[in-house]
């Protein structure tokens, strides 16, 4: 069974260089030598992960024959947050309950206070 | 090497299973044998992705000896969606080109229309 389109994304962005990497072709198009340079990597190790991130259609290659770039491709990128998005009540409910007791314990040392 | 949070995060959700699990952990607590029953599964391979997104911080388990409910935790999935939301711009501006390109459409349409 070929996993599907959300598990390829997930398991492209479950490593640090790959993240690494989609973090430089924010800021511009780059080259598989320039993606490679912040890395202690053989290049063949970075065109493996390239390979993963085109894979799960994370970035796109120019055609040209000798530069190729890359490019951030986001599509994949706003399926994942649209899927986590069905659980952001999970954790704002968790930091309303954390502003209910700052908001408590502001109260008690108010009250602490006034009797001073 | 250990893998980083957002390595383990990701990796968790990288599988079909495992996000219907948290899916159906959002409507509440629940057992093992309730998490396995939609699943043509054995209870084994269920207590495997179990296991899975609890070292991923994911789910925790209650401590009750007979039936251990299991929980959904927000917090990993707060940290994957602040990563991704560095990615918004990118797929807004995908979705305003095509706003620009649709309106564009509209335009020549209408002077189309109002040749006739």
């Amino acid at each position: 069974m070929s996993p599907d389109r959300l598990s390829t994304t997930f398991a492209a962005l479950a490593d640090p260089t790959r993240r690494a990497i989609l973090a430089r072709l924010a800021s511009g198009v780059a080259s598989v030598t320039e993606l490679g340079e912040p890395f202690a990597m053989s290049l063949p190790a970075i065109s493996k992960h390239l390979k993963v991130l085109e894979r799960a259609g994370l970035i796109a290659r120019g055609r040209e024959a000798q530069w190729r770039p890359c490019r951030l491709e986001a599509r994949p990128l706003k399926r994942a947050a649209d899927w986590l998005d069905h659980y952001r009540r999970f954790w704002e409910q968790s930091f309303d309950r954390l502003e209910d007791y700052l908001r408590e314990l502001k109260k008690k040392e108010k009250k602490h206070g006034s009797r001073k």
